[in-house]
């Protein structure tokens, strides 16, 4: 054996009395005689050799590693949504290379680029960047952004969600409704939130009005827009729909500090369903996105890159959280 | 240039005009003149070339890729931490392999092993297994836990937080403390912050008491605790210092549903500091981490290599939160 250097498949071979090949086939799954196969681990475990996989790389071109690009892990969606892709990857046994964007669309690009120089095997992406700069080479799987029929997206079922939402608002006694919204730069899957909102508001004849803001900026519009339909101490909607808990939970504490009481005076829905960490409760009654469904569908059409639909929406659910009388 | 495949350092050379050697200076960051660099990197541009990072791997021994070994991005101190991490290593031009270990002895085992096999050239880890098999081949870092002199090991000041705890409740005139804390398998650094509020109790010559219980066990053995010390509505503590905002939080609850009122009643300080994302407010009254220095030194520590102190201890302070009465 080389002194002072890790063991290689030539020392194993010496070590087990077997051809390099054998050793080689053992170490990339192909068959070989059972005692063979023993022999080798033996071996192998003996001298403590570990594969060098960036030579196993260089040769399979498989680097059983994918990125995984996110905006950032303090939104407990996104860290959740990180939690369960990294655990389904490895149990497919593959490596998380885990990409944070911060938002940041120069980030997000030379996120990309890098992924290709790297070689990893793919690419899941939570991305709001105009135009990240996809590499052909590198299939990528993206979760709520459409980007091309070649480029399946995973979302939970947002149409529905929307839907969702105003049935239940309504079934509870709702007449005026509002909805809520954050918009991200580019179109994503994301909005047919309140599309299903609306249509079944309008199906259904009850009154509703919507307010959208861009992404990342603060919700003061949404405050003075409350403020200016507060009449006597009372606001003119009964009955409000947030495309995220965030906000939901926000424009709950700004009505309370105006002496709104909730769920008795308005009632609200949120959506993303994540259970407080602090808690163990939802933040107030929402739309439950499947998040471990959502993470273990794009680890599997990421990995089999067989021929997927470009979009694959999975069900959702409605969870009462306080914010609705029910 | 090789048809249908990637081009190649030869390729680059060929349309560059120049030699072999010249690219592969450029391209490893070697001096060379300043025309020969820009007809490299306009040829490289050009031919689409992508540096082929495992190749690279080999050669220089180094992936610029760190293991952050975690137990899950569920808990918002997690999430923050290996949020500021993998930013903190792609500052210095590193990758983050995520490593969720979900607590079990035996995925963090394996972390430690396939980290070895894969050649990354450290791991930085928050780990609570007894044993995880460390490889004196790849430079470790740990969170919270420390090892042995040969590891450096990152954390807040626990000792002091604890401390600051105690001397804050007794500030704001408690008299009768209570200390709860959960505790890992095997010893951490975050024992220390009972230890600070213990000294401080004994200083000034305040009662106190405490309960430990084992990390990922229920709190219920906190409440039947507190059941037994709730006379006539009144608990017999005036005073709680809990060694996290999670236990903070679920215990101001479960006195909240006893008719005891925080802080009127009883004051409460718990340790982390997060910044709820949902309200954009502290949690409880607590303890605040450094996460990002914690982040940015465990990054340094591990990449400078240099002779490090095996503890490294970074200051807390202390941030009101609504169950003190400041």
């Amino acid at each position: 054996m080389n002194s002072g250097n890790a063991p290689t498949m030539k020392d194993v071979a010496r070590e087990a009395g077997v051809a390099l090949g054998t050793v080689s086939k053992v170490i990339n799954g192909k068959p070989v005689g059972e005692a063979y196969r023993k022999k080798v681990e033996a071996a192998a475990k003996k001298l403590g050799y570990q594969v060098n996989s960036y030579a196993r790389g260089l040769k399979t071109n498989k680097t059983y590693c994918v990125a995984l690009v996110m905006p950032s892990l303090k939104n407990p969606f996104f860290a959740e949504l990180t939690n369960a892709l990294s655990r389904s990857l490895a149990a497919h046994g593959y490596r998380s290379v885990l990409m944070i964007t911060n938002f940041d669309s120069d980030i997000e690009k030379k996120c990309f680029s890098l992924a290709a120089q790297h070689k990893i095997d793919g690419i899941i992406a939570l991305t709001y960047c105009p135009d990240p700069g996809m590499v052909e080479s590198v299939p990528v799987v993206t979760i709520d952004r459409h980007f091309s029929s070649e480029t399946p997206c995973i979302s939970s079922d947002n149409y529905e969600g929307g839907k969702m939402a105003a049935s239940k608002l309504i079934s509870l006694g709702c007449k005026n409704l509002l909805f809520f919204s954050t918009k991200t730069e580019v179109y994503s899957e994301v909005e047919k939130r309140g599309l299903g909102f609306q249509e079944v508001c309008r199906t259904e004849g009850v009154a509703f009005q919507t307010l959208d803001l861009k992404s990342g900026d603060s919700e003061v519009p949404f405050y003075r827009f409350l403020e200016q339909h507060i009449r006597d101490g009372v606001l003119e909607f009964d009955g409000i729909f947030c495309n995220s808990d965030r906000i939901a939970v926000r424009v709950q504490k700004f009505l309370e500090s105006k002496g709104i009481r909730i769920p008795e005076d308005v009632q609200m829905i949120g959506y993303d369903g994540i259970v407080d960490f602090y808690t163990c409760q939802p933040v107030c009654s929402t739309i439950v996105q499947p998040i471990a469904r959502m993470a273990e569908t794009a680890v599997q059409v990421l990995l089999n890159q067989t021929e997927s639909p470009s979009n694959i929406t999975l069900p959702v659910y409605y969870l009462p959280g306080g914010t609705t009388r029910d």
